[in-house]
């Protein structure tokens, strides 16, 4: 029978995508929309890296290694050695073809098709992918706004611990709810990983994005304790503005399981070459500039959080790390509103005229439980200071009109 | 339970690749080694496609979209119109991070779990990988080196169509075999498919190699006729040189599967956009680039296959297009005579006196079935023509040595 697998059919629409022929549909009539759907910032990328591009002398491009292009592993080692973790070894490091593949290798190579894996909702909406991709079955802990979205008691998250539980995936600061867990969640993860021999997947994209003075506890300070268990997954993606350079690396001890990740990696032959020599260049990055990125998210968050904690009937936690944050409407329906917002308001702006709107992503796909996250979208802080001001009053008058309609 | 899971333990180590330690130690010991084992041609990626590199200037390096980059989809549908099919638009393609990427999720996207693929051993060894990944069984139809390993009759492949059969995956031009399939053989599969409701994956990525006047007969010739079951794999890498730019596109006029297959594209998010700018160019390398090309790849073509047709015990097929062929040696095990060739076989240079051997892939990883492929190996043709001349040299010496021990 040529139809389809009904996996396929159950590969969900990315919610922080499907509106896209929405926005594209605003633009082409001139509006101007403003993007907080997606993490994609506009922050430059270092020129260290740019520089590959002009200086470029490999040819014929070939294939890189499956494990890695050498000089990209050893950039990688020297990184988690200077971040506080010197026993990691090239033997620990498999490339990634964006943090997205390392995920899928991951839950790949932890759980029998059916097995479960707990997340803690809302969570990365493309865990979901990742999961029927793999045949396993996500658990959601749900976490609430109202606690800024911080882990349960250690007895609620024992409580969905089963037969078939394999693993606990979670992003740590957090895409897209911005929490930053304390020091104190990650030992309950990890002393629960313990007792009922679990994995740990530990999605540390967002690592050096916490504010407030806090600071990101990171499995890797536990990977010694949990030499088969612990699991590190990181992306170049946001820490160097290199989205579009698919790049992400699988951390663990485990041999068992790098072996395995590897001759997966065989299988897809190489990450690219290009990224990865882009990418090679990330110990040439000054702390200077690491610095100035930290302050420019750092600002941005509190210009979004000043501007949307005015509106009347907005709740927002004050995000703690990453650029994200999950934000309550005063909506029904979250998605009917920001689809709205692309077909149906506009506001001129001030200096040009030009009819302005702005795009969020709706909640819904963030969670797992049906009905959840109705009445909340996920923003992605990831435009300058002045036009995010500018999405803060957009977001104030699109309310005020929707609810008055 | 914290053990990886039994279906990473049952991913194949790459038999183009597992005996790539050997290598590297022999070079770390002085002795040149030539690579036949790995089709990472030395030809130079088109002047304009590097140029791509020296003028870059988007700035951050961003997410591309999902489908891909319009520039390099707009090229894709450019060169299918060119190549003689102006059906193909913009909705039937896929970009996938490689062709392999693309494989993979045609397996995912036709099958169910237990579900099973008709190929045609041997094959492309990474067909093995994707199908431990997306938990679909191979099946294979023995083609025997005696035929230059052409399809047997259509009543020995309808044998194998069970209940469970939901497609057949084909390589044409053929890796590893170098086999160009008729128009009678993919006619009888494009019957075989429309009577029992398969799906046909055509993996076309080595299409205009082909030698002595022949022409690849395409999937994409029978697509109209087959709109929910023909599906074109096709990849950057080897008509470019682009191996490491990680580019691949899935091709089908079945708009479910595209619906799909997109959607576990948004979850990665994109392919890299620097690959794919580079790739865009395709439209802009010259007939006379591709015809240079496609000369020095039907000279080494000659050189291998006068130089080993030589050697006594040496079974080798005339190559009919791509740049591979698998040889039969005078030897018990491929696998122990490829490993011997990297760790004893030394034999000195002419000119410069250093020891010299060469590396080929032992062909029982191209195999399904157990102990096929014995005293067989695949012969990539991607280097020079000097240096494949000294290949058969080395290859005919060392049959030598090895047989007198």
């Amino acid at each position: 029978m040529s139809s389809v697998s009904k996996r396929l059919l159950d590969v969900p629409a990315s919610p922080i995508r499907k509106l896209v022929p929405l926005a594209q549909a605003a633009k082409k009539s001139g509006v101007k929309v403003y993007h907080l759907n997606i993490g994609d910032p506009d922050i430059k990328t270092p020129a260290v890296m740019m520089s590959v591009l002009k200086n470029w002398k490999i040819d014929p491009i070939g294939y890189s290694q499956s494990q890695g292009e050498p000089a990209f592993l050893e950039s990688l080692k020297t990184y988690y050695h200077k971040i506080g973790y010197p026993f990691i070894d090239i033997a620990n490091i498999q490339v990634t073809s964006g943090g997205s593949e390392g995920i899928s290798m991951a839950l790949f190579a932890t759980c029998a098709p059916g097995d479960e894996v707990i997340v803690f909702e809302p969570f990365y909406a493309n865990y979901n992918t990742y999961a029927v991709v793999n045949g396993v079955k996500l658990v959601p802990i749900r976490t609430s706004i109202t606690d800024g979205f911080h882990l349960p008691l250690r007895s609620v998250i024992e409580k969905k611990i089963a037969q078939k539980t394999r693993a606990i995936l979670f992003c740590n600061p957090n895409n897209p709810t911005g929490t930053v867990y304390t020091k104190g969640e990650i030992e309950t993860l990890v002393t629960l990983a313990k007792k009922h021999n679990l994995f740990l997947l530990s999605d540390e994209v967002y690592r050096e994005y916490c504010y407030d003075g806090k600071k990101q506890v990171s499995l890797l300070s536990y990977m010694k304790q949990l030499p088969k268990q612990a699991i590190v997954l990181d992306s170049m993606s946001k820490r160097y503005n290199l989205c579009g350079v698919r790049l992400g690396a699988i951390v663990s001890l485990n041999e068992d399981l790098m072996a395995g990740v590897l001759r997966i990696g065989q299988g897809r032959l190489s990450s690219g070459i290009v990224d990865q020599m882009i990418a090679a260049k990330l110990t040439e990055v000054t702390p200077a500039w690491m610095r100035a990125t930290h302050e420019e998210w750092n600002k941005r968050r509190d210009v979004l959080y000043e501007g949307l904690k005015k509106i009347a009937g907005v709740t927002i936690p004050k995000p703690e790390g990453a650029f994200y944050t999950i934000v309550g409407l005063p909506v029904d329906d979250s998605e009917t509103f920001a689809a709205w917002l692309l077909t149906d308001f506009r506001d001129p702006s001030t200096s040009s005229g030009q009819a302005e709107t702005v795009m969020v992503a709706p909640a819904g796909g963030f969670y797992a439980t049906k009905g959840l996250g109705k009445n909340e979208v996920r923003i992605a802080y990831v435009i300058n200071q002045k036009d995010l001001k500018r999405c803060t009053e957009l977001l104030s008058r699109a309310l005020d009109v929707y609810n008055h309609r």
